[in-house]
């Protein structure tokens, strides 16, 4: 374990002391009240309990119900898989209704034996399952002004961690037979809004997957239920939901969702187009704004980190606003180009604290300051804010927005 | 890969080539319906797609809903995590309505400083979080007769797969003190039936858990909600739901759950108790019964292994009802005491094929065949069948279940 374990296991074991003193108080009805009556009867699908009411939330860019974005509350989720349930939502038109034995895929353009595949088909084929991120590009946007949001399901709730399972692209793109000159595919959604993405052929030739399957059990409508485009590791809307077409072709189509939109704008007036790799981010989740500790004691620092680049090898905590950083522990195993835990223990002081997590990935790559990633990439952008995000601590263990 | 690849891949294309002469008869319409009005709008909390009905089903050995199994569906799911909807049910008097804020956690008997946690209280301590099964030891207790069942859901549907997250046990116990000649632990649940059960002192003190979430969210009522003893490949029924108590004592308690119940009746007419280790087990989810092939070609095999010993090391399938056997591919990585995900190409030629598969663990434990099962434990038992299960391909495509 680590050094800084020491004073925390200390204030850990006042903690429980506290407990251990309630424990005259509660003998009378201690440990808990039993029901006399016989429970609910067993279900087909179950709900959770009447008492949990995380839920996700609308974020404050979005105009209508349809052409809008949902939040994960990060805040309210452990561990690493992020209830399918809870997984954030970026629609352009709405959540189209599609009976899987309606729904065809089709892959056409440079290729020597155009397909055609049904669902079931498709569901056929030999199989893979992965445990990887999504992201908005647009996740943590409000960084670039800053912007505060009262949370960190505001801040950075545009990014879930699911086990997918479908086909690798590459063994439906070896059955069409590419032809020489190709270098992009089209992809294409079954939504009204036709969304359209060009992504370069090597993404598609290596790990990419057409999913139909989300932590076991076919994948959410809201994902692209009966078909998505699978990209780990790059932006959420190149991730092409509800998937009904992939052109094989020799250059980017230039389509509205890479000019217009998705791309970054430079201090110099230039845009960056095609930045389809989610760089390293990490987040405190607890403490995280709106959350109000109990007292000075022991409390749990946790949060998580991922990167487009594969694994997460380090994560650290600074609780002086980045003056100091500890490592924290990382939960085991660490997926690549997943959703990674840290936790780290504290023992609060009960002074106010500015608390923080930075981010290392396999490639050495650390996630950096808000004033770091400004040099390079000026104010302008909307997406691919990765900055370090704190929060602070106040005296009476509120909790706010807070950039270091 | 494997050497049995180059059959099934050629296979493989002959299916693609269907899909492709499919083509020009779907060119019209293909290769799916757009929708052009706005689809659903963004949501607090999903749900799945009213074309998928995947559900827990009634053990045929449940008499009430109240004192009841459901089993979950495996052929219908994908990937190592069981949907929580979809985790199997196990209950003696139902599913309790907790309110978590009434609820408590005591720890006694023979320890320096008893103590009753909050669920706050617990939830703010130094956390864990790991990829688990649950089994229930009577599952594939229909090996023993056999008595045939239709569907793997029938057979083997009483094990599920998630990300648990909690607090090590050891933690608490370090804080209350276990005192000199303490072996075991009493443990109890907050429903009317009492469910209580013993457990021994090393495994509380090794990796067992006091969990709270399960697949990101707080754990589902039917498996605990808001606190359950986590004892990761141990019996199920050992793995105390909605708990309310743990008693530090010198003995095992010999409650109804560890005599009557739960226990393994030998040929010689003794019986064995506390077998609470899950022995390797491994099943073909597909093709399973009641599943049927639309015809020759490939098809892939595939299925679950797990074990409560650690890691699944090999899973081997035969389609030849156990006369020659080869390696399946593992997903992974392969977590410890998981259920592990294996598949394997197979190319059907169309003939009756008996189809299995085999596991060994980490341990060099190898799954054995009914025969030698029975050869050892008789068929008096209920409990802690692991036997190899077959499933009987039919020329017309069609699966039943089979013993080899």
């Amino acid at each position: 374990m680590h050094e800084q374990m020491t004073a925390p296991r200390r204030a850990f074991l006042r903690l429980l002391a506290l407990g251990s003193g309630a424990l005259a108080a509660c003998r009378a009805k201690a440990p808990a009240p039993l029901p006399s009556l016989l429970g609910a009867p067993i279900s087909p699908y179950g709900e959770r309990s009447p008492f949990v009411h995380a839920a996700r939330q609308v974020s404050d860019r979005s105009r209508t119900p349809e052409q809008a974005s949902s939040l994960t509350p990060l805040a309210d989720t452990y561990g690493v898989i992020t209830p399918s349930s809870l997984h954030f939502e970026r629609h352009h038109s709405g959540v189209p209704k599609i009976d899987p034995d309606q729904h065809k895929l089709m892959i056409h353009g440079m290729v020597d034996r155009p397909l055609v595949l049904t669902v079931d088909e498709v569901r056929r084929l030999p199989s893979v399952s992965r445990i990887h991120f999504v992201e908005c590009s647009g996740n943590s946007g409000n960084g670039w002004q800053p912007t505060p949001r009262p949370t960190v399901q505001g801040t950075h709730g545009l990014t879930s961690c699911s086990e997918w399972t479908g086909v690798k692209l590459s063994l439906l793109l070896d059955e069409v037979g590419v032809q020489k000159g190709a270098s992009w595919i089209l992809a294409e959604g079954a939504d009204p809004a036709k969304m359209t993405r060009s992504v370069p052929l090597s993404k598609a030739m290596d790990d990419a997957m057409v999913v139909y399957a989300q932590n076991g059990e076919p994948i959410r409508p809201e994902q692209g239920f009966p078909l998505r485009l699978f990209l780990p590791g790059w932006e959420g809307n190149a991730n092409i939901k509800w998937l009904r077409r992939l052109k094989v072709v020799d250059q980017p189509y230039q389509t509205r969702e890479e000019t217009s939109k998705y791309t970054d704008l430079m201090p110099d007036g230039t845009a960056r187009q095609f930045t389809l790799v989610m760089d390293a981010k990490s987040v405190v989740t607890h403490p995280s704004g709106g959350q109000k500790l109990a007292g000075p004691g022991f409390h749990e620092i946790s949060g998580i980190a991922w990167t487009g680049r594969g694994r997460v090898t380090r994560v650290e905590v600074s609780t002086d606003g980045g003056a100091t950083w500890k490592d924290a522990q990382l939960q085991e195993p660490v997926f690549s180009r997943a959703h990674t835990r840290f936790r780290y223990a504290w023992d609060w002081n009960g002074q106010e604290a500015i608390v923080a997590s930075r981010v290392t990935d396999e490639t050495g790559y650390v996630q950096p300051t808000r004033e770091e990633l400004v040099a390079v990439r000026g104010v302008n952008s909307n997406y691919h804010n990765n900055m370090i995000q704190a929060w602070k601590v106040k005296a009476d263990g509120s909790v706010e927005y807070a950039v270091i």
